[in-house]
């Protein structure tokens, strides 16, 4: 079955949002073995809405619109829908008891608009909507076409989709696509893809395509069979062959683990601590162990010295190391290392210290050298990096390389 | 005159990337007083793309096209446009050339196939393309059609877009259309638009437009006009009124300017130093100050203190002010600041104190609650907030607030 997305709303087309609707909506069709061909993006126009529908219906079997349901005159998509396939709107008793319900909740008035909401083409399946007062519709043609129009924020249109909106789609389609996600920090792009050439030359059912993503490559493998247990069974041997070959440098075969999820846990196993010391990333670094619900048990403390004078009060850098190597230097790393460690009490401490750039490079110390130092309970190692990209890029790649080095090493830890 | 965006490729259909480019092509549009009512995405397939071009021609005077123009042969655009306005496919000379001197620059050896990257429809303007290896391409058809071929990668399509194709589109374009934007942070988006409400139902060239984003609302003031220079004769009296109406909240009208580059300058103009005591933003607030070119003239050190020992250590905050009211309270946000400043020596401290979730909330003291406390020279203020959100969303909006509650108290100070 093939599926296509029309995104309806002004604001895509003046350039003011990122369609991510359609992304989120055509990654999801992979995993239901819908085969999508095309995505299309229209204004709140009558005229043009309904040539748009025309169009999706002489060509795909499943079309998702987003947008335009809201209880403003310029919200047209329901209208435009209904006119197309010959359907009266009609109000639907239970949407309005939820519509006021749920400003009654929010202490709000409903005001004449809002029950323009709670109209729907005849006969069509109303979806409840959790999040907001525009509840979803299907509408199923005679030709065997099936229209889903969906409310436009995602966090609207997101969890109704996942609720309500795959499992009618799974009722519909023949094929399951199942999909897993190697992460790998450590290797390039370019590293990865030569290690796998062979395996991608060979590919065709499950197929194996690189990503690659800010300081990591992702490879995703995708097998599309009958069965979800058929399809989980055809990647499994993929995904061993790339741990042989990849090994450690894989931090995760799940989709949703973050890298600093995976280190969290692995302290946590370890009944380990953690801290750091940042210059150049500021305080990001830190944030992202925070970013982990849970961090507390296993993060106190951080400190951002991004002056030196911070960096010899709060870390004990020798004022000597500083002046001899410079800030930015292998020696100023370690030293931070072990200071920001003592400073914590913690058994494991990151520091990184480099140039983001765009100034302050040198011939000898240009833009995107940097300097991650590891401490793991008594001992530190320095990794040299050379990033390219703007301040923002090469601040993105350091953190996600000094949270992959602390994982290597306490997993290389006995 | 109009303009549409043909996206070409595989993986915006898989949903493996977002569609970035179109978002930028699209906000280009507006400026260049284009008007666009499509958007389509369509994979490398000969026949499908030929149809999506026939179409785009029959509705719209400019069409740009962006992908599939690799040296592979999945890559398509070129032949399907060539046969869609009926010319042939002929190699230029100067693009052999460059991608010869390509890839001698890199070092590598160009195979048979990059040569088929020097291939242009017959009588096509030729774009250079000074970040990779495929030309851009512009065919201007008899009836008045005017298709631009761009690369896929946004760091290829980008700067061939405002270096090439931009003076090309302004020769083509009639009307300039202008925008300012007013970045306001304080007030929430129904106050802003109740707040202009009478300005919105006036407007018709400029028009006024809300954007609600994390924790502030931008107005995007817009005039089309025949010259920049009276475009921008338009919105000043808009801008004006804006002032009047929302005074120290708009920060800024510059639309690359960010929150914490405005406060950073404020800082330096008062050459004072500032430094942040974090909790559940754990280092985010810091990053942001960094993220500013420049900040080290005003921002030395700060602290990224998690747990309670930490606050007592690092800040000195009590431990009966911890045991009485709590780690999230106004008293402790308050000590957090005051101890900071002391710590850093510097004249303004943040800090943050609060519940992020998606555990650790109480009846009391439910997650989204949040104070921030902000220190200028011996006096504290404590805001308390109620954020709704996920996790990331709590802590993104408490950063914009701080740093803005940091700006005004600033603009306040005598």
């Amino acid at each position: 079955m093939t599926a296509e997305i029309i995104s309806v709303g002004t604001e895509i087309l003046l350039g003011n949002i990122v369609n991510t609707n359609a992304c989120y909506l055509a990654g999801q069709f992979a995993g239901l073995g819908l085969s999508s061909y095309y995505q299309t993006v229209v204004g709140d126009n009558m005229e043009r809405l309904k040539s748009c529908i025309k169009t999706a219906m002489e060509r795909s079997d499943i079309i998702i619109l987003s947008g335009g349901l809201g209880p403003t005159k310029d919200d047209l998509t329901k209208e435009a829908v209904a006119e197309v396939v010959g359907l009266p709107l009609v109000e639907d008793a239970r949407s309005r008891q939820r519509i006021a319900d749920y400003f009654e909740s929010t202490g709000r008035t409903p005001t004449e608009n809002n029950w323009k909401q709670a109209l729907v083409p005849k006969g069509s399946d109303v979806i409840d909507n959790d999040n907001g007062t525009a509840p979803g519709i299907a509408v199923h043609t005679e030709e065997g076409r099936h229209l889903f129009l969906l409310p436009g924020p995602p966090d609207e249109l997101v969890p109704m989709f996942e609720t309500s909106v795959i499992p009618m789609l799974r009722r519909l389609s023949e094929d399951v696509i199942v999909s897993v996600t190697a992460k790998i920090c450590g290797p390039g792009e370019s590293a990865v893809e030569t290690e796998i050439r062979d395996m991608i030359d060979e590919q065709s059912n499950p197929t194996i395509a690189p990503y690659a993503k800010i300081g990591e490559v992702h490879l995703r493998i995708t097998a599309r069979a009958e069965s979800e247990a058929q399809a989980q069974a055809m990647n499994r041997p993929v995904a061993e062959e790339l741990m042989r070959r990849f090994g450690n440098n894989i931090y995760t075969f799940d989709e949703k683990e973050t890298m600093e999820a995976c280190l969290i846990h692995l302290l946590e196993e370890k009944q380990m601590t953690i801290t750091a010391a940042e210059s150049c990333t500021g305080g990001l670094l830190a944030a992202r162990l925070v970013n982990v619900a849970g961090a507390s048990s296993v993060f106190r403390q951080s400190a951002v010295t991004y002056s030196n004078e911070a960096k010899q009060k709060l870390l004990g850098v020798p004022e000597e190391t500083l002046a001899a190597w410079g800030a930015v230097s292998r020696q100023t790393a370690e030293a931070m290392a072990r200071g920001a460690a003592a400073a914590a009490g913690a058994d494991v401490a990151l520091s990184v210290t480099g140039i983001a750039g765009p100034d302050g490079g040198t011939k000898e110390k240009p833009v995107g050298l940097v300097y991650i130092g590891c401490f793991i309970r008594g001992h530190v190692e320095v990794m040299e990096c050379h990033f390219r990209g703007n301040r923002e890029k090469i601040r993105e790649q350091t953190v996600i390389r000094a949270l992959n080095m602390a994982r290597i090493n306490l997993l290389q830890e006995k």
